[in-house]
Formats: structure tokens, C-alpha cells, sequence
């Protein structure tokens, strides 16, 4: 058996009990803003054809940064990349039943064939929610209610991390007033896209190759410093942010434009302020994507995903992450000796009965020292001790772990203590 | 847009909230079992290399019921039909600094290109729990007990399911005792597994074929008709089983052995009682596994896997699937003109903010009709209504939709109201 089976495949996860119940700990807050913001859970397949996602998502997210799977007919199937395409399909297939607008959530996996590095995995838990069927500033305003409130609930505030508001429409209208037409529109917001990774000459050579004129590049440099004019047009959606107390969290910022095809409306991205040089999360307004799946009427949509990879990265830069203990036993039931064994497990089986999380250790042969030894690594509270005189006198010893005392007592009064 | 793409791919989930709170039912009753019983829950990559698998899991679950990968250097990977060969593989990397015996859990996806029927999906999760790390009989009946309480958590009782016991190593000995040799045990073995499903005479047919004489295969069938001789083989077991009051559930059963290759000790199904004839789940003893991925040790392991795509149809069958709404939002806040929305907004932020799950209608020039008849189909049970009366008031109207009934007062005052 060769060594490399026990590692696994780079940038998939191998989570250990003490980190699994970390990550259970983010995906579980992100489920309880989704319910405290009325959102439904939902879910869809991890296959899906490649066409799926042809001329929605991004070019390079498709072709290069996605597994493939070939099923027997050799049709091509991706891991999913991302869920919004997926959701948009099953809402085009039912819209004229379901009750719109809807607020849906998941928490899945998804995959990226990209470089692994720090807050990036090759597989990774995606938290995505999403409002169909409601092109209102207000439904955009509730999307972003619900990125704060979610870092707020992960301890994370504006010291942390900052939320970067943007449109495509506004951007769009703002580059069609200094004549930028609306074929090279897209072509210039590409370039926009790289700004912040690229030097402000670099910037200017990108922007003449897409072939508008001199003064136009002057006019994009123009639009893009003038922060506080720009800002002005984000006015509604940002008096509506004071309802909701994050409009201190939120920065327009003409340069965030996102990558993927299917925007229409504003766009966004949560940045960290610390050294983790990465989008935390980001979404935006969808209007015509649920009809490109077939859906005979324009549905809006808003939405947006974050990764439990950068979630956790980030938390960890700003200590945030909770100290958790995966065990969930509240006692050890442990043996002198093989006669103790039918008391023992009977034992375990009233606590449990009684709803209290127990365990028995399994092996009647072990000294009791080594049984003790294992509650105490573990963190167990309570270990319950039966032996000879026990199984005579029909009681249960207990030993207090972190109290260091003990005493006997039958198993009911053990139950009647620990349902107090 | 072809047709094709709103249909999930055959066999995979594709799961509006009224089906997805029903599956997260049955994985929370899972997880609370888990919980009940002291396992820890653990996590693995959905990806493995195909050699993970390979001469551990059968041949035909490898080479023909899998989902295959590859990745850029045209290495192979499955995407995961099981969980064992993952769990095993992590505690053989680390097995010297676990706290053995270990008591893991995992809900997780699985994925079998297989036929799809009633019960059995080509994408399910699974549902798996094992003590890895001891020999004992007690874990056997620690993981027996799981099986029982799962079960009887979900509704089912002895009416509905039958739980099959049985003991590689039993049946060995016993085959042993007929002169069977040990090179010819597996095949006689491959051939049992399968009886259940075939005719006597063919049975007796695929007997000879694996080259016993004569009175050995009528040997085999006598062995595996007094199943009264073989029960007792059992007995330590069956005691056990006593103390966790499911002996009654429990049935020997000489002609189970489970398709996978690695069990070494006891095996065991449970059988649906009613109409869907499958196997409703399997496990078994597997105490070679974790040595073969390079642990110095024989490291002990039972456990089990049950999938939710079985568990669903069983419970369907038998009437044990709850009514459930998918719809968190205790509350909706509606407006009736555009001037009432940032009251209404406020109004949503505080009722969230005392932990009341809630949505917006977002719509401010939606009929207030339409709004209510909205909060009616998705049965949320309180409507605050927001208009200019309540704007200058600073109150809100609240709407009982069970009761029929209406009041206003301040949004405190329903705080108050809500959270006692």
C-alpha cells in the first residue's frame, strides 16, 4: 500500500473531528441568518452538464477551473462550480407554481479546479442565498442586510472587513455618458475588473487596447476616482442600508464589477481589512438569467456566496473562531470487569433513554486508570463506574471529572441531576 | 436553451424546500442519534483515488457503479461510492495520537452509477457511524443498538423492519467444520449472499460449481436451515442485545454476509418488513481495514451506512414521513405605499434583531391583496402592516392570519408578545 493514499487529493478536505465542529459552527450561523431572514433551504444535484453553465458563468470558471465527468455516453458533466445556475434552472422549470418572490438557501459543495492557497480549496461548502422573482432595490437592500448580519454573527465588524457596493447599470449609464458604446461597455468593465490588481499605466495601456479613444480613457479614469459623484447615484439603496444599520459597513466602489456574466444590477464583494489580500464573498442582481433557462417571463433575482475556505481563513486572521470540543458525551460509562458488563450497558441504555448523551467504554478488560485516562482526554464530565459492589447493591458510582469527588447513587437520581 | 437542461441529471437530487426539509429531518434525527451515543462527526474528500478503493470494496462497486474523474495528469479518481475507505485511511495516518477507540459520524454524499429505482438514487447522502479502534463485542452491540434507536427515532418499530444478524467468522467455522476449505469459504460465501434471491435448485447448481462435493453442499444447506443450531452461536450477543431491549428486532440470519469484501466479523442488514424489497441498510466488522492502509497495528472497526434515499422511501411506505413547512418566517412585514418603506424596513431590522425570523415583502406597489394572500399560501402566521397612518403613528398594524383578528401597537410591544 503506497503512502500517498494517506493524504488526501490537494485542496479536498480531510476534516478531523476538532475541525470538523468548527466548520459545522459556520455553516450552522449562516443557516440561522438564513431562517432569521425567512429564506427556505433547498438543494440541487452536483453533476451538472456543461451547458449549464456555457455563456453564464465565467469562460475560465467553465473550461478551466471546473472537474469533469463523462458519463457512459460520454456526455461532459462539471462538479459544480457554483449553485446560482443550477437555482435558476429549477425555478425556470416551476415558476408558475412556486410562490414568488422566494427566498431560498444552501449550504453544499462545490468545486474549483484552481491553485489551492490560503482561504482557497479545490472543494469547499459554498453558503449561498438568493431572492427570485423581484427586481426591487429593496430585495437588493435585503441581500445585503443578510451579508452583515452573517459576518456580525461570525464576531466580524467594520474593523474587519469592508463591503464594496457597486451596479452595472449605474457604471454602464455612467460610461455611455462620456460615449463609450454599449459593445465596448463590456469589454471596458473587464479591464475595470483587474484595476485593483494592476498599476494605473498598465491600467491605461488595457483600457486604449480596447479601442476607445484617448479622451474616453481619461473620462473611465475620471468616473472611477470621483467616488463621492458616483456615490451619489447609490443614494435610495443607501438610505435604505440606515434601516438596517450596516450603511457604516458599506463603500461604492465604481471598480468592483465581478466575474461572472450573469449580472445586470448592482454587484458586490465583502474585502477583508486584514492581511488575507482576497474577496471575502460576492453576488449581485441577476434579471435575466432565470429566463435563459426557459422561464417565458424576465425574473429577477439577487443573491450571493461565500465559502466556509475564506469564511474560516479570514476568522482565523481576526481570532474569531470559537474553541469548540467535538465529544458530545456528558458521560463515560466505564467496567471493573466482564461481570460488570450487562449492568453497564444497561446502564447506558436508561441514560440515553433519559436523552442524556453517553458513551461505554468497550473493553471490560481495561483498568479502570486507562478508562479514566481516556474521559479526561476526551473532556467527558461525568464517568459512571460499575463494578462487583455495584452490580450487588443495584447502584452507579460517579466520578465528577472536573471536580475531582465522587459518590454513589442509583441511576435514576444520576438522571434526575443531570436533567435539572 | 434546450429542453434537456431543466431536468436534473437521472438518479441525482434536485430538492425544492418541501422535500429538502423532509431529508433534513431524517439527517438531524441521524445526527441527534450520533450525538445520543457519543460519536463525533468527521469529514472526508468527495474525490479518491481509484487505488483507495480497489481490493478493499467489491470489484463490480469499483468498476462499474462508480463516477469516475480525472484530473490533468490522467490520474483516476472515483467520486466516493462509500466512506469507509476514507475513514480508515485518516485513522491509519493518525492513529497514534487519536484517543482510541474512536466514535465517528458522517452524513455526507455519496454517489453509484447505478439503475435508479425506488429507494435508491445514483446521488444520496449517507448516513455512516463506526468505533474504530476496538475488538470488542460490545462495540458490536453498541453499533447494533445505534441501528435500533435510528430506526425507532424515525418511527419505525418490529411491524416495519427486521434487523439480520449474522458472523463471517461463524459461518466460516461452520463451513470449516463440513471440510470446506478456507480457499474455497469466499466463493461458497459469494454464493450464499446471493441466495435470497434465486431458486433452490440454482442455488444447489452455483454450490457445485464452486467445486464442493456433494454432502458438503448438502452440508450448506442444512447449515443454513437450522438457523435454531446456528442462533446459538449468537448468544453472547444476544445477551447483550437484551440490555438495550432490541433482541426482539433482531433475527440470525445464516445468508446474509454483505457484498463488501473487507468484513471480517459480524455483518448485518436491516429488511424492510413492507413492500420495498431492499435492504433498508448494512454493516459489519471490519478489522483488517485500517492495518491495510498502512497502520502498524490491527486496529479493530464495526459500523454501518444507511442511505437517506431508502430511509425516505421506507418511511414513505409506512406512513412515517412528518408534515413539515419549509417557511421560517414567523413574520411578514408588508407596506402599503412606497412612503411606508423605510418604516418597514426598521420594523424588519427590529424584529430580527430580537431574534424573530422575518421577511420583507418587497414590493412597496404590490395590492396589500396580494401581500396577505403571499403570507396565506406560505402559511407565515403574522402580517405587519406599515401605511402612512402607521408611519405618523409610529405604530403597526399586526394581522393574525390563523386568528383573523388584527391590532395595533408598537413594534415593542409585539416583541414582547413573540418571544414570551
Amino acid at each position: 500500500m503506497s503512502d500517498i493514499q494517506l493524504q488526501p487529493l490537494k485542496g479536498f478536505r480531510q476534516l478531523y473531528p476538532e475541525k470538523k465542529v468548527i466548520q459545522s459552527y459556520v455553516l450552522n450561523k449562516a443557516r440561522e441568518v438564513a431562517r432569521l431572514f425567512g429564506f427556505e433551504e433547498y438543494d440541487g444535484p452536483l453533476l451538472e452538464p456543461i451547458e449549464l453553465y456555457l455563456n453564464k458563468s465565467s469562460r475560465e470558471l467553465v473550461e478551466e477551473q471546473s472537474f469533469k465527468v463523462n458519463d457512459k455516453n460520454n456526455n461532459t458533466y462539471l462538479m459544480r462550480p457554483e449553485m446560482t445556475p443550477t437555482l435558476a434552472r429549477m425555478v425556470a422549470a416551476k415558476y408558475k407554481e412556486l410562490i414568488l418572490p422566494i427566498r431560498y438557501f444552501n449550504a453544499g459543495l462545490r468545486y474549483r479546479y484552481e491553485a489551492p492557497q490560503k482561504g482557497r480549496d479545490r472543494e469547499f461548502y459554498q453558503m449561498d442565498f438568493d431572492i427570485i422573482g423581484s427586481k426591487s432595490e429593496i430585495s437588493d437592500i435585503e441581500i445585503l442586510a443578510i451579508v452583515a448580519t452573517l459576518f456580525k454573527s461570525l464576531g466580524a465588524n467594520k474593523d474587519n472587513f469592508v463591503l464594496y457596493l457597486n451596479s452595472r447599470k449605474i457604471l454602464a449609464k455612467k460610461l455611455a455618458e462620456i460615449g463609450i458604446s454599449s459593445d465596448q461597455n463590456k469589454l471596458v468593465m473587464s479591464q475595470v475588473d483587474r484595476k485593483e490588481k494592476i498599476s494605473a499605466d498598465e491600467f491605461e495601456k488595457l483600457l486604449i487596447e480596447t479601442n476607445i479613444t484617448n479622451d474616453q480613457v481619461k473620462g473611465v479614469n475620471r468616473l472611477l476616482n470621483d467616488t463621492k459623484g458616483y456615490r451619489e447615484e447609490f443614494k435610495s439603496i443607501l438610505d435604505l442600508a440606515k434601516q438596517y444599520e450596516i450603511d457604516d459597513l458599506i463603500e461604492v466602489n465604481p471598480t468592483v464589477v465581478r466575474g461572472l456574466d450573469y449580472y445586470t444590477g448592482i454587484v458586490f464583494e465583502a474585502k477583508s481589512k486584514g492581511k488575507l489580500n482576497r474577496s471575502l464573498m460576492g453576488g449581485g442582481r441577476y434579471d435575466n438569467l432565470v429566463a435563459s433557462y426557459g422561464a417565458t417571463e424576465a425574473i429577477g433575482g439577487v443573491g450571493f456566496a461565500l465559502s466556509d475556505s475564506v469564511a474560516l481563513a479570514f476568522m482565523e486572521e481576526f481570532g474569531l473562531l470559537p474553541q469548540l470540543n467535538p465529544v458530545p458525551s456528558q458521560a463515560l460509562v466505564t467496567m471493573l470487569d466482564a461481570s460488570a458488563t450487562n449492568i453497564a450497558l444497561k446502564t447506558a441504555f436508561r441514560l440515553r433513554s433519559s436523552g442524556i448523551n453517553s458513551e461505554v467504554y468497550p473493553d471490560s478488560s481495561a483498568k479502570l486508570d486507562k478508562q479514566l485516562r481516556y474521559a479526561d482526554k476526551k473532556q467527558i464530565p461525568i464517568v459512571v463506574i460499575i463494578g462487583p459492589d455495584e452490580v450487588k447493591n443495584n447502584t452507579i458510582t460517579v466520578k465528577y471529572m472536573n471536580e475531582r469527588k465522587q459518590e454513589t447513587l442509583s441511576v435514576e437520581e444520576l438522571i434526575q441531576k443531570l436533567k435539572k
